[in-house]
């Protein structure tokens, strides 16, 4: 048994499966460009040109965005045509276009999954693996728990516990010999011929000298993610933290240490002094308010202990344009308001018109200051998602319809926030997308339409129903908000306080993944109540 | 009681003890230059100038190297004049030169520490805060326990574990009004005006606008460390990592997973995965050997079972160009290279000649291709105890005498990896260092000495024995060795295997200094047991 594995492992890497695609380098690039139906040409897409169109020093502007939280998910990280002729003369070149062949009649179909959000690890855990391969292909090996990302930026949590690896998530993955998580970008795909092309992906960016590959599905599920909104304000990817990646946490984290620690030097004025300790958070969805809750929470305790120098510079301000959880009952909405004043933060309305290193500027003309800036004002889709040239929801995320399809191209599926409904059902929930995307390939799959360009005229059962299930935050201070009402304006449950708190943490806790984590986190709540949070200054 | 804290506080950053030190900007750095007495001039220091001569691209360089793993202790990051010149144009430039000026009568002596290893650690812990104030300086607020290193790098143990912050270790740092930690890097000093001089420390880096800041000090103990020793070898600073800081670990982890799952992408030719996945190992000192124990442990377990399709391609490689473990007993060491061997580890003879990207060239002419390359051979003097005009011990360390004194300059001390004695007693034992000095403050405070240049003629008391206490090495699969003879030559009981390993970790328990971190060790040693070790590449 170990034997046929090997010989199949074997047989496969040695060509068996693996082929070249076309012959030459140029040829593969400019034919894949004019022929793919699925890419609109590169100078068509201005924003994508804006990031990578400063040649050479575009690889040294990413680096540094990226190191600044800037560039969330990183998908949208692909070449140039110009850069990717460029780079192939390594020596290494030669073995660049290998990938994995069709399967072939007799071997499992492979479902091919581009991302490793919520979304595409749902679907991953419950995919039926006596059916189908999985290849997942994604610049992150591991989902991360966003939820719980506030948490960490303050040390209540560690990093490790709100990321959860794939390959525990989905064991196959790594234990049978026709699965692979791929740690790479797909830059490109073409659906005539049912293949993606990926560039493997380095430390926190591409790789100087990225080793390119194909991957050939039988069916296709796009479930990328998205990106943190900036409207196009002037600055906020050079000067702003997002909070969508753990390693966005960590440099959270480590800037509201450093300023911290350099607010208490003594070759430094009073306003500078207040200005390092400004931490301004743009956004008062839930991410913010509980990254607020949590920074406050932290500055009423820890930093009131260690730092007692610099303690009364500290100042946190939330801006939002609108109001604050605008999803939320209004009851709720009121307690949130006075809990958080109450903790010291400072509300405002306002509107961003630039950010500058150490400023804001606002609508109205006023200078904010700041000395760590958070910026959490939802989603939109990918630059990746925005340049395929496929059916577009009004938002410029894919169009699905109710089985998550793509109407016009067989075999292609997307889930979570990269896609959204042609017919507007309700808001994305990535889950439950993903348990309903396995039901319906195990249905798939047993009428044998597992291979590409077979599935077509399948009957596929009922169609996917959106049912709103409730929103949570917390608040900090073991407090949080609990809505349960069944769409904005129904009637419902709504609680807050140290109760919510609990169910905001056995909710989260028993979505967290693993058995492991688990028990971990809930060692780690414990432990933050009796020892404090820790405060060193690691990397 | 708490008024007349903050009102004392503030008194002392409004000007009461704070004043600017000279008038000018440029006098200031140039008077400095030519008065200081401990300082050479800044050309005649070839070392420093190679790192800083190439302006403007040297921070970046320098930024590059950081995340390399390079620069062990950032002491050594300082600037030439004409850098510090350049960038004194900004707005905040008449504030930088702000710092503690000298202690008043009735005020406590100020002790000024700079470093925050185990030697400094030690000391500040054990000082009597009752009569001394003190003002730690140094680019990390955490010490590291750096025997439990290597296990953080194949995540058996949290990198947030062996690092203990400094507020912790001696909470005065946090709670006295007049006691402080400065993030920052001392950059040159005047014994005779009992002053240092500092910059702040930025993002792994110097800051882009970093504020200076002097501190003027009673007495004085320069615990400053060491770094690693790459005796002049091409390459090694740009490609190899090392092993003394946390963010040493991280770049090793990350970089081990990276290679793991390149390596398992379908673009890449055998001889490129032998690469990626070959992890060298130059130095069969401890650290070597238990990072190599890590490593075949992480890989027998671990890679065998997530990382099934590229096991087979995975080596470690030992190079030493003597014999492993040469300090301990010859039995233990026959014990430790054939563990070492029955584990996978290829041990090799060697001395590397140059080191590149990819390859190492050993003096024998041979290439060795590898994808991850450690570097362990020891630690020496940083250039910034090298520039000190100070006596020396002929390896270029601060000479000392038996009770930690320079000889020639009154009221400082030098303690740990950067001092040596001036006549051999013995090697440098930080722990038992620290706290022998902490009696002799004591013994200087009670005799009315602590302010600056007033304990010539006080009565030092017993001067420091060096007495060796044994050595131990964890070896991988819960195998150690301990080895507690008194000298190298002596007879005395030394110890293998699994009792050993539980000795070897109770050891490092009751050291690792904070019962939190103890428990959190003890979980977590536990928890690997049962759930295996953590692999998501985060960051």
């Amino acid at each position: 048994m170990a034997f046929a594995r090997i010989v199949r492992g074997n047989l496969k890497r040695a060509g068996g499966a693996i082929g070249t695609f076309r012959d030459g380098k140029e040829e593969t690039f400019r034919g894949v460009l004019a022929d793919s139906c699925s890419f609109s040409s590169f100078e068509s897409v201005p924003t994508r040109s804006d990031f990578f169109g400063r040649l050479p020093s575009s690889k040294l502007n990413y680096a540094s965005n990226w190191s600044r939280g800037i560039r969330t998910t990183p998908h949208d990280q692909f070449p140039v045509a110009e850069r990717a002729l460029a780079e192939c003369d390594s020596e290494y070149e030669s073995d660049r276009y290998l990938g994995l062949e069709p399967t072939k009649p007799g071997e499992k179909p492979r479902v091919v999954v581009l991302g490793t959000g919520w979304a595409a690890c749902r679907f991953m855990k419950g995919l039926d693996m006596n059916m189908y391969d999985i290849v997942c292909i994604s610049p992150r090996n591991h989902t991360v728990f966003t939820p719980l990302l506030p948490s960490t930026c303050v040390g209540t949590l560690e990093f490790r516990l709100v990321a959860e690896p794939v390959s525990r998530i989905q064991p196959a993955l790594s234990a049978t010999p026709n699965s692979y998580f791929y740690l790479a970008s797909c830059t490109r795909m073409d659906t005539a011929k049912s293949e993606v092309y990926c560039e493997t992906f380095g430390n926190g960016g591409l790789l100087q000298e990225p080793y390119r590959f194909k991957v050939a599905y039988d069916k296709l599920v796009i479930a990328a993610g998205a990106e943190p909104l900036t409207f196009g304000i002037k600055g906020v990817k050079e000067h702003a933290y997002f909070l969508r990646e753990v390693n966005h946490a960590q440099e959270i984290r480590k800037k509201l240490l450093l300023n911290l620690m350099l607010s208490e030097n003594p070759g430094i004025s009073e306003e500078e002094r207040k200005r390092l300790l400004h931490c301004v958070v743009i956004g008062g969805g839930p991410t913010g308010v509980e990254f607020n809750g949590e920074l406050s929470d932290f500055i009423m305790k820890d930093v009131r202990e260690r730092f007692p120098h610099v303690k009364d510079y500290i100042q946190v301000t939330l801006i939002e344009a609108n109001e604050i959880l605008s999803s939320f009952d209004v009851g709720l909405r009121q307690y949130a308001t006075n809990h958080l004043t109450r903790s010291g933060v400072h509300l405002k309305r306002g509107m961003v018109k630039e950010v500058h290193a150490k400023k804001i500027v606002l609508n109205d003309g006023k200078d904010v200051p700041f000395g760590l800036l958070v910026w959490s004002t939802g989603v939109g889709p990918l630059e990746f998602i925005k340049s395929l040239d496929l059916p577009k929801s009004p938002g410029g995320r894919i169009g699905v319809d109710e089985w998550f399809r793509l109407p016009s191209v067989e075999d292609v599926f997307a889930l979570g926030d990269c896609a959204s409904f042609l017919e507007q059902i309700g808001r994305p929930v990535a889950e439950r997308e993903g348990k309903f995307l396995d039901e319906l390939f195990r249905r798939i799959g047993k009428q044998n339409g597992g291979k590409a360009f077979c599935s077509k005229d399948i009957p596929l059962g009922d169609p996917f129903m959106y049912r709103h299930l409730g929103s949570m935050a917390s608040v900090g201070c073991y407090k949080a908000l609990v809505d349960l009402r069944q769409s904005k304006d129904a009637k419902g449950i709504s609680h807050v306080g140290f109760v919510s708190w609990l169910v905001w943490c056995s909710a989260y806790l028993t979505r967290v993944v693993s058995w492991r984590n688990r028990f971990y986190v809930a060692v780690k709540w414990a432990t933050t109540l009796v020892f404090g949070r820790d405060n060193s200054r690691i990397g």
